[in-house]
């Protein structure tokens, strides 16, 4: 049997998952950061991709690529849809990735019927939402809302790069960032879809859901300086050991979330200096991760955790500096998209649930300049950030139906902005 | 007034430790790993100084140099004197290197005075003893006694380079390693001249020490297996947090040794992976180095921790593997050695005190072959594996003349083998 116009849409969707499954720095597993060769070569992906799709594919000067639906009949406010196309360290193929060709899918799905947009639509993969090369995240949805801070471009990497001299020597003027005109404006609509990450959705058998908000996030920077000496002689009452000090400190990261089920507090990334087996480690740097459904409670756990490891540093004569390097607040999903969303998930499944994530994505970002909203797809054993990480074709085929139809409705009956224009 | 040659001898051994001190792969700091081009550097430096002193140098194929007395007059049995001449990472300059230039400048003086050894002397440098890019301490000395653990060269660096394949790069046949006769045998004397590395002649204001033995001593690499999962979203009951877990072993290890003041028990080195920011730690590996003044207690104390952990590893239901790298037995340093330094000492301040060494040297390893004995030297602070490490020049001065007198002293009376030949 012949396969159908809207068949192949799908399998090419499957296919693009897999292919840009293998563009990795690193085998196995799959690494894509910021910046290096294999985002470019993903980049070229995508750009082809949209440009089968019938989109107009460009990349700016940040890695953003963007596909624009050339409609003559399109007036603004735009709707905006994707996700990010940069990977953890180790990563699944889904989480970002999905989002984006579920989208280039989508508007392949409604050019296949003929559809007209009656506003600008563009489909974005954003280059850097984890922020792993320059702990920093958001990078990319940032400098597409036009509030990148240009503070981060002398982030330096591990190998002691910049941000501004990576983007110099790609012929890029550094000083000029910032100040075009950003393709998101405030009278725009941003949809990204994503998967969960989490467990929710497949404890409630569903495939997919529709997101009410986003967690506060912050993330901190922690130096511990103690005094290496020989790990042979060095008695424990002279000893200044960073790494011991640290220990304690990632237990009480741990315990600062054990009592609020709704907030997570994690230690993924650490450095120990000099870092060999017969020295007493000198110095250790670590990062925090911060979770919380609503931006105060996650200001007063914060300000208790940090308190508890300025008494263990205190009780170990070790010195303790916390820098806080980013906080984002929570935000709410526009309660119309909300609505559009939840109408569309109604037609694909039996039931439709609406929860908080508590993963950041590039919507709580955008959520600063327009209204967002954002779909969840089901993954296997809410695992993600994992090669394991896996989303079945039956959900995924569910979700680009979802997503055609939110985008139909939404282009139709775009909603009327809650606050007047200034 | 015109320097003497005496003042000459201890001017060069001065300039030596500083311009030793300089040859590193790392700036600020001093790295200096095996078959390293730095170490390259330092082995032609170290053959010129020897050749200066009157010795016939020549380097080993692992890297070892030597310097030998062309003295007629001498008949085997041989005295060997030297220590190590790398370092760890972000290293003092004096930890190995004094004892090798100490030696170099002992044969200076000896061969000024037109002294006329009965015995072979042989100045030796070894290239590893540090242990830092194999995970494998005293390749130097063991290689120097015939004793070279031939499994050790497909030990892995970092980068991935094997050390029998580094060996094969510099045109060496690694099939044939250790088929030679050893240049020392089991009826020679070996004598090590090395800082301190602890507080004890500090407190004793004392500028030299003898060593009566050293500790034994363990390493073990400890791998944690959990599950790597998104930060943001993964509640605590379904986390598998492999660094969580390592910091309640770290913790357990430092623990080990409260109570045991002549004990050591540090974890200097750990890896975490993915290692960032959002990702839950999946996988944590840390080097335990366990140190005991006898091997029995070394057993004791190795047993107790690894139940400990296990136990930790089995309510946190992450995997642990532990796998002991390396076992050094403790030695007694030769009683007649003993005898010999504790008079050259007596000349040269006031009192003499003898104790066991904690730290690991290669008259640990060498005493596996034949009779060795040690001498300390003061450090500030007792402070080593640092770039702060720091001996005073009148500390070196009195150490070089002890020095002389301890190989004149062993070179007219060597003493009669403790046991019988076969």
């Amino acid at each position: 049997m012949k396969e159908t116009p809207q068949q192949a849409v799908l399998r090419k969707l499957f296919d693009r998952i897999e292919t840009l499954g293998t563009i990795s720095s690193d085998t196995p597993g799959l690494t894509r950061v910021f910046l290096s060769k294999e985002m470019d070569i993903a980049s070229r992906l995508i750009q082809s991709w949209m440009s089968n799709a019938g989109l107009i594919a460009s990349v700016d000067r940040m890695q953003n690529v963007v596909g624009s639906w050339p409609a003559e009949t399109a007036h603004p406010p735009a709707i905006h849809i994707g996700s990010h196309y940069d990977t953890v360290i180790n990563a699944g193929k889904y989480d970002g990735p999905l989002g984006v060709l579920l989208s280039i899918a989508a508007v392949e799905t409604l050019r296949l019927e003929g559809y007209e947009p009656k506003h600008p639509i563009n489909v974005a993969a954003f280059c850097d939402e984890e922020g792993v090369r320059f702990r920093s995240t958001f990078l990319g949805s940032s400098f597409f809302c036009g509030t990148f801070d240009t503070r981060f471009l002398d982030n330096v990497d591990d190998a002691g790069n910049s941000m501004r001299s990576l983007l110099e020597l790609r012929g890029f003027d550094t000083s000029s960032f910032n100040q075009g005109t950003p393709l998101i404006g405030k009278d725009d609509l941003f949809l990204e879809a994503h998967i969960e990450q989490g467990p929710i959705l497949e404890r409630l058998n569903l495939s997919l859901g529709v997101v009410s908000g986003i967690a506060a996030q912050t993330r901190i920077h922690v130096t511990i300086t103690g005094e290496s000496g020989h790990a042979g002689t060095t008695p424990l009452d002279l000893r200044r050991d960073a790494l011991t000090t640290a220990a304690e400190m990632i237990l009480a990261v741990e315990a600062s979330f054990a009592d609020n089920p709704n907030a997570r507090a994690t230690v993924g990334q650490i450095k120990n200096y000099p870092n060999a087996t017969n020295a007493i480690p000198g110095e250790v740097e670590f990062m925090i991760d911060l979770r919380n459904p609503v931006t105060a409670g996650l200001n007063q756990m914060r300000d208790t955790l940090l308190n508890k490891l300025d008494e263990i540093a205190a009780r170990r004569t070790t010195e303790f500096k916390a820098e806080i390097l980013q906080t984002v607040d929570s935000i709410t999903c526009d309660s119309n998209v909300q609505q559009a969303l939840s109408k569309a998930l109604a037609k694909h499944q039996e039931r439709v649930t609406t929860f908080t994530s508590g993963a950041g994505h590039d919507a709580l970002k955008i959520a600063q300049t327009c209204r967002t909203g954002m779909m969840f797809v089901r993954c296997r054993n809410g695992l993600s950030h994992h090669p394991d990480e896996y989303c079945s074709p039956k959900d995924i085929e569910v979700a680009l139906a979802a997503w055609v139809d939110t985008l139909r409705e939404l282009d139709q009956n775009f909603p009327t902005p809650e606050k007047a224009n200034a």
